[in-house]
């Protein structure tokens, strides 16, 4: 009984709090035959077709070579993943998808295009649409014969998505609806044949959704959008003006929209993840390439420790993010599996396997997009002048990389989302969160102050990673209990918290991932991977450290800011090694290998 | 007779690292009546002529908008402040010429151009030329009929300037010189009459100097670079083709190139922070703008906590760039003062005064660019979706900011330098940093282990700048005597080391400037000002806690590794305070005001 109750407890986001360290390890995915024929065959289309593309997709007419390459992965049925055969697609794992992502996501310029096709161009009607609507919209937006894009923001309405003032007006007694509003940086709308609308009908408190045809009539554009980045990528705004949409356009129920748009962002925001593992192996692999064939003061700037260690930050980080992009497909597609054999339809049970791991889909968006941002940034560094040359790839994978942390909702808003999350799944009962962190408090106040602990190496990575799970979950439940319903206006803490569970989780996966590597014998590269862990586990105690201290000051003081310091200190005592050849050693390995490995 | 010692010691670059926190406090400078004037009129130029062409400069043909405001800047005189009034100039203050370069800063499409002319334009020629060269140049120069450009960076000798490969060959029994090279990344190169050419002569081990006017044939140039900012500056290679040049045009002796450039890249440098200041005030203000008006959830996003945690972590780095900024200012013009008092001519004691200060110039370098990084990257994310948009002012200042980490010395350059010339102070005497930091280690090894202090609050600010100069002094000490001349090949330990320089001395700018603005009367928002010191103060404490764990690991382990971090802990206490409300009311004021005060 007490198995199952565990059991169960595991198999739901955020679970990972609470969960001894150390128990949750999962074996990586396993792909079939025909996943890896897929992958095959999308890293040759990326590297062959797509990469050559890259500059050109700049400047390009129309956005024409972007269409023209969606519409050839159409072809090689790139876009029709984890899609019923019925409607022209192929199942396959969500892990595959999110391989496929971050091989997609390679070319930056490229992968917004693809991206809003086969996600959130796609995932509205494919898990809300009525059999018909699938049946009239997927097999085309599978070929490529038509594009989707996704019209949720508005000027007025961004992080406030519910309270957009586009409206539904009903017509024709009820047979149909008349669209009226405005929609801003609607990804792909240059060249979309259906939008995916979301719209107020009426005075509804929540918004509707609509499959939209452009053939309707009724919708214009805006100009192209002169961005920063992602040119490749077409961004207008959409103009709908009496638009007639019939009523079986409606996706889900009136009011769902809301819903809707939200659960299609959790899959969106963990994608998001995976394709800035793409982007950032391919501004590491430039970065070392570039480094290793530059020489200053007589050799290669590849041999200066101040370079290794740039380049040694930018692998830990990607190989953080992909061990929890990872970790967490395999959580969902685990749990898409249980939810399938109980009896839910393929796309339910996604809906639902998604949504369960959104906290761990927002830590996965805010991280990738802040560890590419790294990544990035020491790329354009490395590259010295070249890097602020358009002549060189860096200076666009740069400002390609900026909106990442704005688009798929604001980092801010993902980080007050994770800790509004763990507290619901906190007031359910789902996560034992509050409880776990008042026991915590209560063995910190009667146990011994372990002021003099010996020196800790970062070989104990499971009683450290314990220890950071404590600190925050004493830091959470303190809040929780001071600041009471008052917590969601005090953002700072919010932020400072969510920093906090989201180390926790990172070094989670880094830790699962070693372990998993070892055991499976696949460990061919065991001191790059003792090294990167040591690496990841000091710096993930200084981050929780820091953040939690800032969370404390922020709600706490006297003596109960002092009492939670001095606990917060016993728990994130510094790592000692030797940090600097662990980075050097890190940083060499993948110079001879020259990339990223 | 110690007093006399120590003044010296007072007045020379580094000198904070070891003076006693507290006694160093200069009151800031004075400016005369025509400075004031001056600078009147430097602010009505860039507000009224320069700012509004501000985007248009991004798309100009053959830069002939930013030509014609420099050729208007010279017309005010602006292109002359600093030099003697014989040749077209106006003689005033070091800081004065600071304060000019942050209003032009202002606009950073502008900056570049302005920069480069008055800068490393035009001081190789007041600073090391003939009074014959100054004669036939400098008044061209400063009306702005003839514009300058510093040719020292090649395709392959960037960082390692000395390295070039341009050379100089004499011909005409040495009456005249025959150049014959390449550079690369010369901003102004496009329409410059005057190009100062580092080159070397046959196999000389340094490199000399030169005044090239494009009459003298064999120039020719590159196409304008492909840029991802400055876009209104003018950048291409140039090309020597057997340019012939006579020998009246070498800039002081053969071999003395070298030490020019590095000495004008010293003012450069301060400068650069300078116009850093401007940039980010002006990122500040839009960014507050934005906030302002910006409706989100019912309200200004500028009412949420998590923006003005933004807003104050960006006016705090102003804050404290402005301070660092403007005391080196200050200590500079003490220095030239002084130096004029003993007989030298005005140019040489600038010379020697911002080369004796050449630490703080490169603190101000580094912090100016990266404060500045993070001002114009919490804007665009401030902006959201309009912050990716080149319609909206941000983005452009985004991409503007990013060579500045790269430029005059990459911030990697610069943060060596700062303990190359420390370490260089010490070896000669001038500065007592290491018998202070075994001083330091004794005391520490004799006194009790102050392990139950009580909690410390930012007040005790002078006891905490004491500690912290006392963690750096006791590191560098540590890691000189430990590693020996195999410290220079640990570029990661210098740069930890670095780190924790510039954190003091920027803590003790800002210590600094908040007492004379107490002493004067002209502390007009003391709460802000006690704010703005406190969240330094405590970020300060943390940045060196963390500078110096990491410099340990890479040069210490055993015994030596935990006394050494169990001294730097002691050191470097977290200070206890609500820091997210001194956060909160540092942004709340400025919100209010609507701008950066």
């Amino acid at each position: 009984m007490k198995t199952i109750q565990k059991n169960q407890e595991q198999r739901t986001g955020g679970a990972f709090l609470v969960r001894t360290a150390g128990t949750g390890n999962h074996l990586p995915a396993q792909f079939s035959e025909e996943e890896k024929m897929i992958l095959g065959s999308v890293k040759e289309f990326i590297q062959r077709e797509v990469q050559p593309h890259a500059e050109e997709m700049e400047h390009q007419k129309e956005h024409s070579r972007s269409v023209a390459l969606l519409e050839k992965a159409g072809e090689l049925g790139l876009l029709g993943l984890g899609i019923a055969e019925e409607f022209g697609g192929l199942p396959v794992s969500f892990t595959t998808i999110l391989r496929v992502t971050e091989e997609v996501g390679r070319v930056s310029e490229f992968s917004p295009t693809f991206g809003v096709q086969t996600s959130i161009g796609i995932a509205p009607i494919l898990f809300y649409g009525k059999h018909a609507q699938k049946q009239k919209y997927l097999p085309k937006l599978v070929s490529g014969e038509w594009k989707s894009c996704y019209c949720l923001t508005e000027p007025d309405a961004g992080s406030d998505a519910n309270s957009g003032k586009t409206r539904a007006t009903p017509v024709e007694e009820g047979a149909a609806y008349v669209l009226n509003g405005q929609k801003m940086w609607i990804t792909n709308s240059g060249f979309a044949d259906v939008f995916i609308v979301f719209a107020k009908v009426e005075d509804d408190r929540n918004l509707s959704a609509f499959i939209v045809e452009k053939e309707f009539g009724g919708i214009s554009l805006g100009e192209e959008e002169r961005k920063m980045g992602i040119k490749g990528s077409s961004t207008r705004q959409v103009f709908f003006n009496n638009v007639r949409v019939p009523l079986e356009n409606m996706l889900g129920e009136r009011e769902e929209g809301f819903k809707i748009a939200l659960n299609v962002l959790n899959g969106g925001r963990i994608k998001l993840g995976a394709g800035a593992i793409g982007t950032s192996k391919t501004a590491f692999d430039l970065a070392v390439a570039y480094a290793k064939e530059r020489k200053q003061f007589g050799t290669s700037i590849s041999n200066f420790g101040a370079i290794q260690h740039k380049l040694a930050q930018m692998a830990v980080r990607i190989f953080a993010l992909e061990a929890a992009t990872y970790l967490t497909g395999k959580y969902i597609d685990d749990k898409i599996n249980a939810l399938e054999a109980g009896g839910l339809s393929a796309e339910k049970a996604e809906v639902a396997a998604v949504s369960a791991y959104g906290i761990e889909c927002a830590v996965i968006k805010v991280y990738g997009s802040e560890s590419l941002a790294l990544v990035v940034d020491e790329g354009v560094q490395i590259f010295g002048g070249m890097g602020f040359s358009e002549d060189a790839p860096m200076a666009r994978l740069y400002r390609n990389a900026r909106i990442t942390r704005i688009y798929e909702g604001t980092n801010e808003i993902n980080r007050m989302l994770i800790v509004d999350m763990l507290l619901k799944k906190a007031n359910t009962g789902e996560l034992k969160l509050l409880e776990r962190g008042r026991k915590i408090k209560a063995d910190l106040t009667t146990g011994e102050t372990d002021s003099e602990k010996p020196a800790r190496g970062p070989k104990e990575s499971l009683v450290i990673l314990q220890e950071l799970k404590n600190a925050n979950l004493l830091i959470l439940e303190a809040a929780t209990q001071k600041l009471g319903k008052k917590l969601k206006e005090e953002q700072e803490v919010l932020m400072h918290v969510s920093d906090m569970v989201m180390q926790v989780y990172l070094l989670e996966a880094v830790i699962t991932k070693i372990a998993n590597l070892k055991s499976e014998g696949q460990d061919s590269a065991p001191h790059k991977n003792k090294d990167i862990a040591n690496v990841f586990i000091y710096e993930s105690v200084e981050k929780i450290r820091q953040a939690g201290q800032e969370a404390i000051f922020g709600f706490a003081d006297g003596e109960e800011r002092s009492q939670l310091l001095s606990w917060l200190e016993s728990l994130t005592m510094p790592v000692q090694f030797n940090i600097k050849d662990a980075r050097r050693k890190i940083a060499q390995m993948m110079i001879e290998e020259g990339k990223y490995v």
